[in-house]
């Protein structure tokens, strides 16, 4: 059975696809399309397992691999990726097609936003943190030297094929990390999810399917229920960031090295802001509990010094400050404050963002 | 008297503001938006000529100067000033504004519209050109190797002010580049306009003030008019690169480096599309002698061997290939039907161009 969500922003609508076997859904598409040339940017591990299955379907197309990982979001790879498409001759009927994980997806959608003022592009996802998160709502970005998707822009694919083919090669730890973005939803949107999820958790993890495509498919309606809303961020949008103010000052601390991967490091955030929804008063010790139970029980490392034993405290209050989400320096936290029910919180004192720090890290 | 122009595309609506000693306008705008940071993008030059007219008006803002000249709008630059601003601390509520010619438009511009996937800018452009053609319409770009303004975006400012005090330094071959812009206007658009500069154009090239700021007016107008209707250039909109096709072809070939100006391509880019409008039937052989006469009264180069003695062709072709607007290797042409009328010609055989080609080079 396939899953069909259709994500409205007036003409620049599109459909996710949710499904196993269904990557040939991308002829249906093309038959009508009629591009001129077709692009496929994609990295070298997903090129090396997963190639040939998007071969059977798709026969006339130019191949651009990039190295595997975060630090392939860099300015370097951006102009290159750039000079490659123009150098091959892309026009404005092109077509250039994310085939991967969520660095492929940031990085060909910021390439197919600017290349031309913006070719079309399609996400193939092929991680679960790409299938529930970054191919979904149109954020693009590339990495600064001064901190995680700092560059980028709001562009819509013009489709989006989860196909669970591509998730059987998945190491089990990325796995993981994926199913943290989907616990993430029921957290700040949805209480039946939740209780779903903490019922099922275990069948998830192992990939049973029919429960992964509907954890899938949840995700992906709550993520689109909030981007039709507020496409560009203005308010609720933002709340899809629970988690990731804290997860993102251990990536750049890590230097997006993988010590850390970015769906761990969302799960050691998720604890940290439900923490702080704690200390904050907005959520009760039982519900606080509760979801750390969960988190505990799925094995995520809710202790930094697990991760790294002396962290310098210093660097990571410098990276708060850089969070796109701070204005003036205020700090602004997604918090609980009941499951399926997150708020924008802003002016945070810094005093207590450094007592979570504090009681989180113990050196 | 000032002259006001609101560019409608509904959330991103802004105005345009024209005429002399009107800087301070932007002191009344930014008392209603309170911007957390203000960054001043410019180039040297003007930095030198106009910096303290600004300064006058605005209090507190970050400089970052580039090199003047079309070879700032680098990928180098690009990623440089982004850099620069993530370093000053930029946040969503930050403003840059581009301070200056066309090249520092659309640099500033592109910066702005990707750095924290957009923030705020404004645009005071400081050359003739920019107030009629680069400030208008959102468009923001850099260059690739492989050609002009091939990287870029469609982000609109939230304001321009289009101050003529900035164009009394402006060197007479740099006004007079300008004016080919507002020529192209009367010629694709409205034939009474063209009328009004075959009248005026003398008195226009001397910086006449009441004369010159109905130009940029009417300019900005028939610009506006174009652009409301097409945002993205998927029809009419192309109507605005009369000329520019064969332009970007010479200024290819020199290398942006200043031995033609654009405006000066643009004027001999028009002269080409003309002929080529003669030869295709389109125009009878009056209506040609008669824009030629005007070109030639004005004193604008079109004979291309005056530019430069030997051209290499193959080189010059080449170029056309690589132009956006081709799609499929067919050329796509923006020609006239009548003085105020041009038209989008696909579908153009490669013979018609190298006809245009050969007669306009001897070598």
């Amino acid at each position: 059975m396939k899953n069909k969500i259709t994500i409205n922003l007036s003409e620049r609508s599109y459909d996710i696809l949710i499904g196993k076997d269904i990557i040939d859904e991308i002829s249906h598409f093309l038959v009508i399309k009629k591009y001129s040339k077709i692009f496929v940017i994609t990295d070298k591990n997903v090129a090396k397992l997963h190639l040939k299955n998007l071969e059977k379907v798709l026969f006339n197309f130019d191949l651009i691999e990039v190295e595997s990982g975060e630090r392939s979001k860099s300015f370097e790879n951006f102009s290159n990726l750039c000079d490659q498409v123009l150098k091959k001759g892309i026009d404005r009927k092109s077509l250039i097609i994310a085939f991967g994980g969520g660095v492929i997806g940031d990085l060909a959608g910021f390439v197919a936003s600017v290349v031309l003022r913006g070719v079309d592009f399609i996400q193939i996802p092929t991680t679960l943190l790409a299938c529930v998160d970054s191919s979904v709502g149109g954020k693009t970005a590339i990495n600064s030297r001064y901190g995680k998707n700092l560059i980028g822009s709001f562009y819509q694919p013009k489709l989006v094929i989860c196909d669970l083919n591509f998730l059987t090669t998945l190491p089990y730890r990325e796995f993981k990390a994926g199913y943290a973005e989907i616990l993430k939803y029921g957290l700040i949107y949805d209480i039946d999810f939740f209780n779903f999820l903490d019922h099922n958790y275990q069948k998830i993890l192992l990939k049973e399917h029919d429960l992964l495509q509907k954890s899938i498919y949840q995700s992906c309606l709550i993520k689109s229920a909030i981007v039709s809303k507020d496409e560009k961020e203005n308010g609720e949008r933002a709340l899809l960031n629970f988690g990731h103010s804290f997860a993102h000052i251990f990536e750049t601390e890590t230097n997006y090295s993988g010590e850390i991967l970015h769906g761990e490091a969302v799960a050691l955030g998720m604890a940290m802001a439900i923490k702080m929804s704690l200390n904050l008063g907005l959520i009760n010790h039982d519900l606080y509990q509760k979801v750390i139970a969960h988190l505990n029980k799925c094995g995520f490392i809710i202790n930094p010094n697990k991760i790294r034993s002396n962290w310098h405290k210093e660097n990571l209050i410098q990276h708060i400050y850089k969070d796109k989400k701070n204005e003036n320096n205020k700090l602004t936290f997604i918090l609980l404050e009941s499951i399926g029910k997150a708020v924008i919180k802003k002016n945070v004192d810094i005093n207590d963002f450094l007592k979570i720090l504090n009681e989180f890290i113990e050196n």
